[in-house]
């Protein structure tokens, strides 16, 4: 059947096709199967919304598709049933506990980037992942078939670094602080971030305060090319277009397994043309990893890289509290600006950006083994790391400056004396999103006080910042249950 | 926010809300997040679809919620966003193969049915089930969730019955002979069945052939007051609705964990008020179980059946090949009035129904022990059964008789002589789905030979038809690959 093409601008969060019901009956289409979008050569594969709204010479698709996919709205598409994947028969080959081969695991990557799985049956996937593990090979293969599925960018010159945190810490926004000393010293950091997926905020969502973060290839290569960096948001560039899906599906219950860990994290870097790795694993109570997981994390990390010829270091650092004071899109921002301005700088986030900073530039020889740390600091401290940062926000296309907070606020104070034993991650996470975090970016938490600072009575330990009256009572009755400072 | 619901005619297989994106920012709600909707009393969930097709006073909802609930589309609703439901970590609980409470089980059926649930996260639930099994006090803490967030039904008479196949085996449809037989001999059957979910028809397929299917409750209730019995859909009853929803995504994969199987059959039977239940367990090489299992699932039936203070009876028959002639909707229905007229009828789904008539009318005190055969055999010959099912028809408001069977045929002949020694019930289904079934009543297979039946070389194995030449050539092509045939 012949059909127009038709941008009914819905947003459904995926590709969705909506047809008129005598198509469906035609095509012999039941609700929630799926049809085969043919133009211009090209195949897409959506899930079916069957509407009277749309007349029978017209198929309407969201956006998810019309953004990925370049329409002819003048030329009718041929539309076709689109017969059940036989990706399906794989994932349920993996939830039985059998090994993949890496056709098989292709052949699944494929079908979630083309739109023809839907997200119950990649939640079948996730789950049989999760259940079962995969093999060293299979997490090969996963990785190899996630960043090859996409666009992959690469780079004239051969020093291009990247850094990764596996996430899990509040605040801890390192990013734009390392990516301004390493480019300053003549490393290329192509730097592309997540925006928030179960966290207060994301390097993207934290950007965006000051600068655009969403571009195509081509103005991203210009930017880099004119900087050295770039701070950009990774989603729209297509690279491990299969990682995006899966994530989203994952963090419906915040499953996270190992093996699509590394091939998320990996595949991002493969894609994005790194040579040289550097990744971030921050232990403790309330992080993602056990110390005694993050080194067995490690190894795995350092195998995959070899495989795939990357040079790669692994830091294990403690994450046992939120680093930097501000917790929401501009409060960090505000405590980046601190550390590159050096004044009145949170000096957990400050010496931690050292740190990895100082191990790239040892990594990449801009700096000798053990002078990594002098040589970052100096450009921090030299204004240089200020300048860099400045440029990159300047070739983003910098925005009008607004540091304001959220106009409703509320400040906790401490009801004893004694000393901070312990400021959970995770509820101070909880905490930041129902201030509503990251979509208010004036929204979040100002933390006064870190472990193991000691405190007096009705001293104030932090205070609360959201953009409306609703979400701060939210806030205040969640404190009301969970304890996210204890004092001892 | 108040906003005013809309009706934009659309069906999208789950309940979707549409809402302009202004208003969702407002909420602070993101794409794939759900909504609250709130009128006279009543709790809706629905996940929001984002569109400025949608005026900012205005929020559209999809058919599946506008089927279920009652809106007064003059009286604006309140909508707030949904949290993350509470069930979400009960699932990942179950996922990581712990045991839940009856609380746990309730609240993650509740939330299937209240559409608090995506599919993804039902996905999650199905696979955790699937690999972690239930116990059996889950078990019945699953069916009893699912049977008492539906529609109850409950009836004057305590002589209530019903039967029920496990399914698998293609035709085997002897649903509407046994209960015209039965209901003949003053056994009140109210029998709901399901449309394929898997398979070439369902026994609501067939039925709709020459009748509707789908009522109310109180229109069935007055079917059945007059009858003693009805045939009906049991989709639109609302009879264990959390069971539609599993299956409808147990169903991408195939996956039929066999505590979700148990439930599933004995919650719609608790719903449907049936106090006698005969349970069919067909077994073989190509059926849903074999032999052993067959035993062990019949146990597990006699338990549930024990603790609801159902009386039970459950056969384990042989299920090696398909049971009549003809496979989809037409052809199945001309083999059910074959045997109801005693005209040429197939023999196997003949005596195959009257030994289910027979056990029913044993346990139920209408037949002396060992001679239900002999009364149901009477009730069939003298055309009393083919009285009652005209009755029943008739009641459920007869359709024009239409058997004329799809236009596009091709017939397969042995190449050589032997004996039938496999029909696959397996591939038999696939291929009549191929055909067009069950949205194309009149495609389908005709059997001319079972097992263990002689065939000379060039004698015809079977008989296809198809509404459309293009489903006829995927169905040869079909039958260049898969063998559903094999002469010994």
């Amino acid at each position: 059947m012949e059909l127009r093409i038709k941008d009914v601008k819905i947003e459904a969060g995926r590709p969705i096709a909506f047809i008129n019901k005598r198509n469906a009956q035609k095509l012999g289409l039941r609700i929630g199967e799926r049809v085969q979008i043919f133009q211009n050569g090209q195949r897409t594969v959506a899930t079916a919304d069957i509407s009277n709204q749309i007349n029978e010479k017209e198929i309407a698709l969201s956006k998810e598709i019309l953004d990925y996919v370049k329409i002819n709205f003048n030329k009718p598409a041929k539309i076709l049933l689109a017969m059940e994947p036989q990706s399906t028969r794989y994932i349920t080959k993996k939830l039985q506990g059998k090994t993949l081969s890496k056709d098989e695991i292709f052949s699944i990557i494929k079908d979630i980037v083309n739109n023809s799985l839907t997200e119950a049956e990649i939640a079948y996937f996730v789950s049989a992942v999760y259940e079962h593990g995969m093999s060293f090979k299979e997490t090969l293969d996963l990785t190899e078939a996630i960043y090859k599925t996409g666009v992959q960018l690469s780079w004239h010159d051969k020093k291009v670094a990247d850094k990764h945190s596996i996430g899990g810490i509040a605040g801890n926004r390192t990013t734009p602080i390392v990516v301004s000393i390493c480019s300053s010293a003549g490393i290329v950091m192509p730097k592309t971030s997540s925006r928030a997926i179960t966290s207060a905020s994301g390097t993207a969502d934290v950007i965006e305060v000051l600068s655009k973060v969403d571009f195509p290839a081509n103005k991203l290569k210009e930017i880099v090319r004119k900087t050295n960096a770039c701070l950009a948001w990774g989603g729209s560039l297509g690279l491990a277009p299969a990682d995006d899906k899966l994530i989203r599906v994952e963090r419906l219950l915040n499953l996270d397994p190992e093996a699509q860990l590394l091939a998320s994290i990996m595949s991002k870097k493969l894609a994005a043309g790194s040579k040289y790795v550097l990744i971030d694993i921050p232990y403790g109570p309330q992080a993602k990893v056990s110390k005694a997981e993050a080194q067995k994390l490690k190894q795995k990390f350092l195998k995959i890289a070899k495989h795939f010829k990357l040079r790669m270091k692994v830091l294990i650092t403690l994450g046992d509290q939120p680093i930097g004071n501000g917790i929401g899109p501009v409060l960090e921002m505000i405590d980046v600006l601190k550390v590159l301005k050096q004044e009145n700088q949170p000096m957990d986030l400050e010496s931690k950006s050292i740190h990895l900073a100082a191990e790239i530039l040892e990594m990449i020889g801009k700096a000798k083994k053990g002078k990594g740390e002098f040589i970052a600091r100096s450009i921090l401290e030299t204004g240089a790391a200020l300048e860099k940062f400045n440029e990159i926000i300047n070739a983003q296309g910098r925005k009008n400056e607004d540091f304001h907070l959220g106009k409703y606020r509320h400040e906790i104070k401490s009801s004893k004396e004694g000393k901070i034993a312990v400021l959970d991650n995770r509820a101070i996470n909880t905490l930041a999103r129902i201030l509503g975090c990251p979509e208010d970016k004036r929204a979040g938490i100002y933390i006064h006080k870190h472990k193991p600072e000691p405190v007096r009575k009705d001293e104030i330990l932090f205070t609360l910042y959201a953009e409306s009256k609703d979400k701060l009572k939210e806030a205040l009755l969640f404190l009301n249950t969970s304890r996210i400072i204890s004092i001892i």
